[in-house]
């Protein structure tokens, strides 16, 4: 059982591991604190970005001598294996650690073993401890690796009518100053972003994250333009100020973009609908470390998505005003009657500024309560 | 200054007024505690139903001799008119009451001077207390009598990118049996209940307050019909559960309606634009002592209100679903680019059951920061 003590420190390194957000992929995000052998907060450290050293690692240094005979709390499995860094389970008994308590175990092949290991050398090993907090910290990382393409975040600004622009196309603003510097905060925290070509022509978006921060993660910026028609050199999004994808279908000409700090990414066209294959470009992302994704529409994107069953998580900023008419901020799911409709979960609510901003996750498919087969 | 017994009782009192919502009309809710010479509370009462004794007799009447020396505490300004019921003011000066503490002073010229008369009697007399919140609580009385039409709140259900029905019409159920149990309430609070022929010919409606509870007001039915061609015999909004008002055009055919329970109002046809006259409408309501009216829809009624400035209050329930295709549920409000969005204040946000119930009124108009002329 863990105690107290270690409970607290639990939680203390699920909110350390949130500072690597949109820095450790294709790595989670890790928190530790290393409590000495009478349970005081001894060192702590998390994982800071990609290729740079563990959160157990980052603690232990920070406890120096005092790790000895204490406890390691930590929010993932510590690694059993050698990447850019070496095994944390080494590091762990090689610093004296007597015990160590970790949240949620390891899921991927190469790294999982570590508490086998940590056992394997006498130490006192628990797993388990507050791992629905800090799975919930490390939700994009676990869904990636579980299915093995990105997280993704639909985001959508809309009126309290569900226009998200006006009957003439204007949209600015139709949300507030600090809906849109959340969404700056949601940009930072992502791996990547995407847009459908509709969206890059209309809005010309930079897509980066403006979050006053210098030293903010800058996303892949990914925008989906089959045919090579919607970004053109002179766009934002090829500015230079983070790295920018562009997926074209494979026999699409992308000369324009020679010349540009585009990189260009060839996918199949998707099999009886419009545009590319969302699950060779969700592939392709994975491949290239994409652990999160933010797709920033525009409707006809998301609808595909959505009807690809690859949302899993919406965040809707909803202003409080009415249009009555303009487009709408979903189009073309495929849904056609209401037992169709996606049901979601809202998990979260909050007022930013005169906006609602509202979370939800689709609801688990409802159990038939009886047989639908006569 | 209000002692705190005092304030206590006021708050108590406009509690008591919110249970004559829905009953009082053309009358205000009121609410009233009589405290005793020693400040305690010895009697309470509210105005339950039009026709029926004021908040203060119920209140004086529950006090009995202990009114003697005390004070009354009462959301609005004493009436000092006969009008059904004697003059409140003539009755807390017989029961001996020392001192009236009133919230909000009456608006109408037929009651007001009751604070003078009772002044003029010797007695000692403070409104003002808890204005705001009392206020709040007669909202649509106040509003009413100020506009000379009826408070209008529209109501209106729609998933998260606002479709009120999926792309082949179907709509039930889109909000949960939590929120549409919240509406049976809004209808049993309101005088009447108004709907678009599009609503009438596609949902046949019944529009009476199913709360489960026969004691329950049921508001006046009112259904705009113009041509007279949405509501037939048979129509659930004629089965006589609660009284009903077809509006037409002055020189439409009604024999259909012979013999059904409904009661026709003829108006002018709305100049310019379709269907009827709505101020002459909500001018026709209020002589009838409609003060407050809940707008179900649909969606093109709803701009047409919207557009007229008519709507005081809107009311969103909001299912976490998405449809991504199908009607909206606002349409025509006469917006055509952003600038023209009609902004509101979010006053609530409740959770019903999985949903969203989100209370907005209208801002105020904004202030230019400068000269827009030149
Ligand atoms: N309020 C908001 O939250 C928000 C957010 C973003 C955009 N918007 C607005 O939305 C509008 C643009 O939206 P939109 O719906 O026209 O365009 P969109 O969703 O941005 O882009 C759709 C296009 O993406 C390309 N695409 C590639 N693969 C696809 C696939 N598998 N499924 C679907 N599309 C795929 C297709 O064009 P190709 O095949 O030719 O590449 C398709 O036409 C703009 O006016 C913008 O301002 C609003
Ligand atoms: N989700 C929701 O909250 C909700 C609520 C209600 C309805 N609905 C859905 O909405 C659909 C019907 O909506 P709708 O927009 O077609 O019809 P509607 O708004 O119910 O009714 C519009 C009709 O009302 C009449 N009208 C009379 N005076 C008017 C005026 N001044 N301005 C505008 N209309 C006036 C007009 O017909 P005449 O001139 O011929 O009388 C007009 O065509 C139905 O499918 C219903 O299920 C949804």
């Amino acid at each position: 059982m863990a105690t107290a003590a270690e409970i607290d420190a639990m939680r203390r390194a699920i909110g350390l591991a949130t500072r690597g957000l949109g820095h450790t992929s294709p790595n989670p995000v890790v928190g530790c604190v290393v409590l000495d052998a009478r349970g005081e907060p001894a060192g702590e450290g998390w994982h800071e970005r990609a290729g740079g050293p563990h959160a157990e690692v980052n603690a232990l240094r920070a406890a120096g001598e005092r790790a000895r005979g204490g406890t390691a709390v930590v929010t993932l499995e510590p690694c059993d294996h050698t990447g850019r860094t070496g095994p944390c389970s080494q590091a762990l008994i090689a610093a004296g650690v007597a015990r160590v308590v970790y949240a949620v175990a390891d899921p991927t092949p190469a790294a999982t073993g570590g508490a086998g290991t940590l056992l394997a050398a006498g130490l006192d090993v628990e797993g388990g401890v507050l791992a629905a907090e800090a799975a919930a910290g490390n939700e994009a990382w676990l869904t990636a690796v579980a299915r093995h393409r990105p997280h993704v975040v639909w985001k959508y600004a809309a009126t309290l009518d569900g226009r998200s622009a006006a009957a003439d196309g204007t949209s600015r603003w139709i949300t507030s100053p600090e809906s849109r510097a959340d969404v700056q905060r949601l940009r930072a925290e992502a791996d990547a972003v995407l847009v459908g070509s509709g969206t890059a022509r209309t809005d010309d978006p930079q897509l980066s994250a403006r979050t006053g921060d210098p030293a903010t993660n800058q996303p892949l910026r990914v925008v989906l333009d089959s045919g090579g028609t919607a970004v053109h050199p002179g766009a934002r999004v090829l500015d230079g100020s983070a790295p920018t994808l562009i997926a074209v279908a494979r026999d699409t000409d992308t000369t324009h973009l020679d010349g540009t700090p585009a990189t260009v990414l060839r996918l199949p066209r998707a099999a009886g609908g419009p545009g590319l294959d969302l699950g060779a470009l969700l592939g392709a992302l994975y491949e290239r470390g994409v652990r999160s994704l933010l797709l920033e529409g525009g409707p006809r994107l998301a609808g595909a998505f959505l009807a690809a069953g690859a949302v899993d998580r919406i965040i809707g900023y909803l202003a409080p005003a009415l249009l009555g008419d303009g487009p709408a901020a979903l189009s073309g799911a495929g849904i056609t009657t209401i037992g169709q409709a996606l049901r979601l979960e809202v998990t979260d609510v909050v007022r930013l500024g005169p906006d609602l901003r509202i979370t939800a996750v689709p609801a688990p498919p409802a159990v038939p309560t009886h047989s639908e087969e006569n």
